[in-house]
């Protein structure tokens, strides 16, 4: 018998915070998400979680999310029926059934779209993800690292436009196609990507991500009732670092090419006085600079958090005059092989700068 | 029993000459799908024709093409087994058999199309198209303007890239999504369109357009073997009107959106001395002005020939210098209803002007 853990509204409460800290300024708002998964709870639905080795080798799973621009999900509400339709036409084009749903990435909105899409199609969530953070790009994932299968990818639209990139040479050509369809939906779609067997989960998926963006938020949230320091309490629990505390004096942002991409700088506060931290984005914030020098970059998590309630703030709405700290989580070891950091270390964000990890000096 | 016409490779070489006059400019240069044609002859392909009629309502059609800008077919040669692969894809995602095969625009390179998947998969080809010519976008057919269902689209590139638009609520969404995939893939893209039964086709598809073709074609070349006016023979044979004799002062050509735009000017020769011509095109002829006044619209045919060899000249050939002479010739009824006008007529392309045809006046 697969033991399943039923989350409470809470669980997904905490899940919404915790999934913002770890979605590194994108993956989109989780708010829209939550505030869909209030309602799918007030009319009875429930969501049950699976560990991925509960899965049978031959399982076969949905790795859903939202692609697109963080911005336009602004503007453009989250209807929990789109992703679950990416996911029944999957099953419809293939002809299989999914034994479980899963996230692409725990970052931001897009921990949640596998619950709306599993209260839709009454399937488990599988407690993992393949990014275990958010990233931009479609071969920025543990499974295109393990070199497994990019297609085929399903991408709906809420005015019935249905898209299927169908097959592919390589990851770099699924991003490149479903990223133009993105595009002209909108620069936001719900998709279902390649299918995963319950064998590739097991070998490549970075395990327990819900599990541990649920503590993180569930953490948080806890401190903020004790009106206790919130990133004292995550750096308390989660082997992360202190980078910087200021606040935004500038943000340049632009939403082109199906991306959300700018900079943004801070003026140091407290310990930080006289120093300035300029951050650039692709969605994700990706390389921070401290007054001129390289200081981190992907794939160490760049978490800007609001300085007084613990919460991320993504970069679709960091503004000028925010109070922020900017703490590093480290990053799946996946990433961090010469494969890994081929596909997400800042050379594959166009930045000529070696990766040197915040946690290795 | 169903009457096949099977084609000679003189046929086809007919085909090449007549299709690439209805073109009205564009549908890609037939010489290079020509050349694939004497290739699959030689290893033994042939190809038989049908009359639309002796299709059984319930038959299944795989209706194809190669959608993008006809600049680019010169600098990326035709491979027959692409536009076979379009058909083979949708067959396997529907499930279900084509009986035969249809070109979407008989002119250009697209009404060889057909052939070449017909002599890979084994198949008869339908003596029709559903343009009667050639038009660039997806909703300028008799099958939009009939309001046929829009979906599904298979689109294929030889890189191994292969997706589908599976569902749009309307023509226009089709041609957005679909262009956009096309763009990706280099501004071409092999394609099977919605399929179509037989019982739309009887009634909707414009019927014996492949035998119009070839009949131009051969004509032309006769006249050419036996040194003859080859434009003039086709104006015996065919209810066209003659427009302008001149030569090639000016082109303005880019390569934009998945599409061929520009503009050519001619100064007039013979009887037109003293006058000039411009034509805009989208892929295709779309306006001739004779001396800054409209003279001549889409859907009404405007044919630019040479003016010795009575071929065509398409919008990504012609060049400075070149004797041309300008003929018109009608287009098929349905486009002249106000539902075919809202589709192919001048405003579709964006042009503030009323269609008056030539044949009316």
């Amino acid at each position: 018998m697969t033991q399943y853990h039923h989350l409470s509204l809470e669980d997904i409460e905490s899940l919404a915070v915790g999934a913002w800290i770890l979605g590194t300024g994108g993956g989109g708002s989780p708010y829209l998400g939550l505030l869909n998964m209030r309602q799918l709870y007030a009319h009875g639905k429930r969501i049950r979680l699976m560990p991925p080795e509960a899965l049978n080798d031959g399982d076969l799973v949905a790795v859903v999310s939202n692609q697109g621009a963080p911005l336009v999900g602004q503007e453009r509400l989250t209807d929990s029926r789109n992703v679950a339709r990416a996911v029944a036409l999957m099953e419809e084009i293939t002809g299989n059934h999914f034994r479980a749903i899963m996230s692409l990435e725990i970052g931001g909105g897009n921990s949640i779209q596998p619950l709306m899409a599993a209260a839709h199609l009454d399937r488990p969530v599988v407690d993992a993800d393949c990014m275990g953070r958010a990233y931009p790009e479609a071969q920025m994932t543990s499974f295109a690292v393990g070199d497994l299968q990019p297609y085929p990818l399903t991408s709906v639209d809420p005015r019935g436009v249905e898209s299927i990139v169908y097959k592919v040479p390589t990851w770099k050509w699924m991003e490149r196609v479903s990223r133009k369809i993105c595009t002209e939906y909108g620069s936001v779609a719900a998709t279902c990507k390649a299918p995963r067997s319950g064998a590739e989960i097991k070998r490549w998926a970075i395990p327990y991500t819900t599990t541990k963006a649920i503590r993180i938020g569930t953490t948080v949230r806890a401190a903020q009732r004790r009106h206790d320091d919130p990133i004292a309490a995550i750096l308390e629990i989660e082997p992360g670092k202190m980078l910087f505390r200021g606040k935004v004096i500038d943000v340049e942002r632009r939403t082109t090419e199906g991306f959300l991409r700018g900079r943004t700088r801070f003026e140091g506060l407290d310990a930080w006085r006289g120093t300035r931290m300029e951050i650039s984005f692709q969605n994700e914030w990706v390389v921070a600079w401290l007054d001129g020098e390289p200081l981190v970059t992907s794939p160490d998590l760049i978490c800007v958090l609001d300085s007084i309630s613990g919460e991320a703030i993504g970069t679709e709405t960091i503004r000028y005059g925010q109070r922020v700290t900017v703490i590093a989580l480290p990053p799946p070891e996946v990433f961090l092989s010469p494969r890994g950091l081929e596909h997400v270390g800042p050379q594959a964000f166009g930045y000529d700068i070696p990766y040197t990890s915040v946690f290795q000096a």
